[in-house]
Parts: structure tokens; sequence; C-alpha cells
């Protein structure tokens, strides 16, 4: 595990920016599977601008999770935020995205495998402990691939998620977390130090053999070096 | 997770030992971490033989768990039994031999770190379930660094290991995981399609990225590729 | 650049056998260029047993070098070789194998980058300093991409080949050469400390960063290890 | 072969920051054998800045060519200016660099295969071609390790260079090649799509299997991509 402890929000994202570049960078096809999410929103704005003009059509990029799609979206939930957010900016070739969605789900980790694996998966931390839709609650040690889940929701309703599993994450051959504010300095801290325990998912993350976490200062509060 | 069902021991030894000299013929430093015990006899001979008069200078062997030396033995428990099954047989150079004892395990980890972690690790399967001294009921999920445990004997005296734990071991590379006959069935399935569960510590073992398990046809019996 | 000295050509085979299987091993798609001609024959013995029963779906098998077929074969004399040689022992499945030929070899290298290059290129030396094709006086560090050659053969008729060049052979991960016999002991010097030179063609495969050369000690009788 | 044409020089010096960043973030040793002159002053600049106040202890420097000390400098030429052009601005821990001087060049080869070799050798290319003070008539395909080399000093004096060679430049695991300005346009396109020619040193470097060239529009301006 390496740590990397920035002074805020915005190195934590110019550095995290530093290591999708390092993979994009390489004379091969490269397999990102990324995060939607509030946490990368500064992340993307800059990546985007890097990118331009820029030939990486080696590139493709991944979802982790998805639910159905809202309106008349074509993609899902987590990849309409991600066209959004970073496909649009960066003029990514929509051939280059390859959606996990709620009718592939149950061969996404045989496809995945077929592709080589992820070369990172950038990731967030839920206040929580989730990663991914691997919430409190849902057996992530136990059932371990992609799969199914359903949520209560605040107004009654029931919604489902498609997301990988604990097996099929850490698969992927470099874990990237990305980590700001101190209202997950206690999560990140049980993450980090804690034992492995179902009811804080992300606690299983630091088994892997190449996971980074880049988290600024006031998430990082907890933690010494 | 890559699963190679062989016929019988002979080949699960011979194919451990394809992996073995596949990283042990590479143009640099390897970082070899390797099982004592009953399983990987047949390996060491094959092993023994095929590096007779070539130069492995570049290769260096570590232990993952120890014990207190007996009679006047210079290396503890398991290093004299590897040194009887295989280093001396292989001629391998003292120099190129690092043990783990019960006197350096606390810096172990960081040592390991150090030399850039074990290229491979080869570990057998406990019919409780265990890898390396990590047993059913030593809280493997809860203290993941190496670490010292004590046991009850049979005898009723107690014995004191050393042992990597779970976040120490799978920082290796590659884990390779050799199993064989038919009383290891069970728990051979127990850890490749169970759940994480710390009373089957080597469940944890599937989370790797890089797993790989050779287990014979008797081993691999209740199992489908 | 390493250099391993093995005392006869059977020990030779042995070692090349376990280069290509430590890459055939590896849990991921592997790219294979091979070699036709009397040096591999052992070598292919040993491996078409040793892969007998055993999957290897993963590996994929291409040529570096062809000419026209001869009688009704398919394929063209390169391939029909390695066929008899290795395919069909072996029972590699042929949409496992990727021929180069007379017709493909203007797009063979743009091929070759886009399934992401060779593991493992395995070449012999020829006894004027010969790789694949490139034989001296073909001008083999001015027409560096794949081409076509002709030579005149002694019956006084030309015979045309197809090969992969310089630079194409140059950009394989790992270069793989095979030397046996007292007759190849001064060319292999040449080659091994000589300076790069088109009349000596091989000797600007010394400049790979991932160059092993295995020797036995009649063709290694003028090196010093 | 990878070219990235970037459409200045100040996009050329982001870009190669992005290589660099990308390897020194890794959670190992990383080896970096980097240039003097004026080519990289503003990669300096930019990844001096970056580098503030983190953690890159991991980071090992060296230089590829050297001169022998001016005035009381410590160093010699290059690694004086490098001192100047970066180490002291990034605060580089002088245990952390290694200098190649006028003592060790005979030494050098070996002790750059005993640390695992480079993970990146950043070059500039000359107005003549040379690549490190490999200049044209210097044999640089005859005389392939690290050497001594004297020249002619316009002032009439000689001046004596230890250099790596063109085997040992080789040898490093990334090429990594700056170039800008239409004044380097003619030669950058003899080096990429020319003959190997020991009049035009740096063309053989497109052999490598893993070669960036970063160069800006002006340089490119007889290449397509």
């Amino acid at each position: 595990m390496k740590l990397v402890i920035t002074k805020d929000y915005e190195e934590m994202s110019q550095v995290a920016v530093e290591y999708l570049l390092g993979e994009m960078n390489q004379n091969r096809k490269v397999n990102l599977c990324i995060t939607a999410g509030k946490t990368p929103e500064r992340i993307y704005e800059i990546l985007a601008k890097k990118v331009q003009g820029r030939d990486f059509s080696n590139v493709h990029y991944y979802n982790f999770d998805e639910s159905y799609p809202m309106n008349d979206d074509e993609y899902g939930v987590t990849m309409t935020e991600l066209k959004k957010l970073y496909f649009d900016k960066a003029s990514v070739n929509p051939e280059n995205t390859h959606p996990l969605t709620m009718e592939n789900y149950q061969t996404w980790d045989d496809y995945i495998d077929s592709i080589g694996r992820f070369d990172i998966i950038m990731m967030g931390l839920g206040s929580d402990g989730h990663f991914c839709a691997n919430l409190p609650g849902t057996n992530c040690l136990h059932d371990l691939k992609t799969r199914l889940l359903s949520f209560d929701m605040p107004d009654n309703g029931t919604m489902q998620f498609a997301t990988m599993g604990t097996q099929s994450v850490m698969a992927s051959k470099h874990l990237l977390f990305i980590v700001n504010g101190e209202h997950k300095a206690e999560i990140l801290k049980q993450v980090l130090v804690g034992p492995i325990d179902e009811e804080c998912p992300s606690s299983v993350l630091k088994l892997h053999p190449n996971f980074t976490v880049i988290a600024d200062e006031a998430a990082a509060k907890y933690l010494t070096k």
C-alpha cells in the first residue's frame, strides 16, 4: 500500500491525474475503470484539458457500478454522469467506452478477464466505508463477483444497482483510491488500519499488492504516514 | 485466479517447477518465498536437479513462518527443513537465503518492502484451511502483519511461531498455491468458492490479482474448471 | 543481455523450454513467435510432451518468415514445418496460429502492434550471422520493417521470402536466441562481442534490453561468461 | 516506437513531465537517467514545482555523460548543471544522485546492471544526430559500452567525456527522447525513418522496443504520424 497525503482537494486531484496519465501515455491498450460522483469532479476537469487535441485512442473506459437509465438517457445513471463529467469534455470516442449495465453484469467478470483486466480502477470512499456499490450489509465478503443489489431509497421506493464485487475489483492491476475532506477521516483510518470487516467494505482493499491511496490532509488527519 | 488441475502429485510438482523456473531465469534479482513441509518435497527434488551446475546467483530465498531452532541448529525449524529439502541439494549460497526468525519478525514487513517484495510466494494449504501459520482462530483478518503466535501442542506444551500475516503475504507479486490429495478436496473447494472467512484463512487469497492454484485431480474433485 | 551456457544440445533445449513455459503459464494472452529449422527440433519434442492434456488456449503462435507453399500445403514452407514439428504434436488449435504470409507481410508490423507485440520471439542463428531471413547483403540496417526478399537458389532459380525486419523483431518484449554446435562458435562470438554490422545481421540483437542467448558449450567456446 | 507531437515547447515539456511522474509515483525504487542542456530546462522547472513538499525518496538520479569538473565544483560539468537545473530546486537528497564520472566509467555498465537498469533514460537530440556524447565519428556501432572520448574544441584544446555507449543506453527499460525546434526537423526525420547509421548515431534508438519521442510541431514538420 502506498499512501500519498496531499495538502488539499486540488492537489489530490492533480496527483490522481498524474497516475491516470502515467498509464494513458503507455504505448499499448490501456483499460481504465473510473468512478462518477463528487470526489473526481476536479480530476476530470484537469484531465479533460490535458488530453485536448492529443491522441488517446489506446485508452478504454469502464464503469464499476450502474443503475437503470433515467428519462431517455442511452446510458445508465453512472455512465450518463461520466459522460457529462468527462467523456464529452475529453471527446472520448464512444467506441472506447464499455458500459457495465443492468443487462450484462452476469458476464462482466469474464469479459473483464478477456480484455486483460483493468490497468487502474479509480474509486472513491463512501462515508460508510463502501466502495463501488458494496455497502455495509451487502455481504461483500460472501458474494464476491459482479452482482445485482437492491437498496431501499429515502422515498420508500427501491433502486437496483449492478456492481462489481470484491473479487472482481481486486483483480485489477492497480487500485487507486481518492479521498478528501474531514468527514472521511474516521472511516479512512478504519479502512487502512482496521480489520477486514464486511461492515466496512473498503477495509479489504488494503490487501491488494498495488493499492494507492491519495488523501488530502483533512481526510488523513488520523493517519500517521 | 488461475486454476491448473494436474493428473497427480508428480505433475503438480512438475508444473510448480515451471512457475519457479519461469521467474528464476529472468535477468534480474528474483525473490522467492517458499514453503517447507510434505507437499513441496517432490518440487525441490526436481528443482535441485534442474539447477545443478547452473548460475542462479540472482535468486534469493525467504521463509514465511518460523519457530525456534531445535537442538543446535543454526536456523529455526522451517529454515532447517528448507536447508535439508532444497538449499543443500541445490548448492544455494547461504548469502542468498534470508531467514525470517523469532527475532526479526517485527521488522520483516518493512524489510520485504525494501527488497521490492516477493516475485513468488509458494504456499501449501493446511487441512484446516490455514496458510503460513495463520490457523483458524488466529484472527488473521484482524492482525494483518507479520506477527508472533503461540499454539498449544498435543503434549500440553506451547510452541511459538513467527508468521507472515494476511497483508504481508498478499503484498507478493504472485501467490502460488500447491495442493494435492483427496483429503484436501473439501477445504480447497471452501477456499476457492466460499466466502472470505477468518475460520478458513486461505479463503482470502483468492482476492489476489495474481493467484495461481496448482491442484491434482484428487484435490480438485469438487471443483469445476 | 543474458548468456546461458549449457553443456550440450539437450540441455540447451531443456532451458529454452523453461523460458517458453515461463510465459505460457501466465494468466493472460501470450504471443510467441517461433522458429522452424533444425535447432529447435528437440525443443518442440519436449514442449509437445509437456503441454499434453493441459489448457494453453491463451497461447498464440506466429512465424517470422515465410515463403510460398509447396505442393498443396495450406500453409507456406515455414508454417508447414512448424505444423509438423510442433502444432500437430501439441494439438494446437489452428485458431491460435497466425501465419505471416507472402500476402499479408505489408500489414504484418501494424498487426503485431495491434495484438500487443510478441512476449517472446525465439530465433536461431545462421552460420552467416543471419536472423529470420535477414541475410548478409539484404540491407537489414536500411530496410527495417517486414519485407519481401528474393534469393538466388543453388539450382539457379530464385526463391522469395517474406521476413520480419530488424525493427519489427526488436519490438518484441524478449528475444530468445538458441545456438548449438561448434560450427556456430565463430559467428556467435562475432554476434555477441563484435560491432553492429549489416554483414553480420544478428550483431544488432545485442542492443535489445531483454536479449537471452542459450548456447551449448560447443557454440560458446570462444566466449567468456 | 511511439511518437507524440505537441504543439510547442511548453507542451513538449508538460508531456515529458507526465512520463517522468508516471514512473516516479510507482511504489518501488525508480531509476531515472536524465539529460542536462537547453531542451529540458522547462521540464525541470515544471517538475521541481510538482515535487515540492512531496516524498520522492524512492527516485534515484543518474547522468549519462560527464566531463571533468570546472573550477571547484564537486561534481563534473553535467552533474553540476543538473544540480542547478533540477536537484537544488527539487530538494533532491544528494544520496539519491549517482554520478557517472571520469573515474568510474569503466565499472558503470556493471553498476547499472546491478541496480536493475534505468526505468527511463531521457535524452535530447543533437543537431548532428548525437545522443549522449555519441557524436558522428565516435564509432558508436563499434564501441558499445560506456567509454571515454576526446573531442577537439574550438579553442584548439581537447575535452574528454565519459559517455554511456549504444548498448548501455539501449539496456534501459524506456528511452524518452525530447526534441523541439525547426532546426531539429531534418535530423529528427533522418533519425526516425532513415537507416541505422554510425554517422547519425541516434538512428539506432528506434530499434528499442519501448522508445518514445516527444517532439513539438516544428521539429516534427517532416514527419507523418
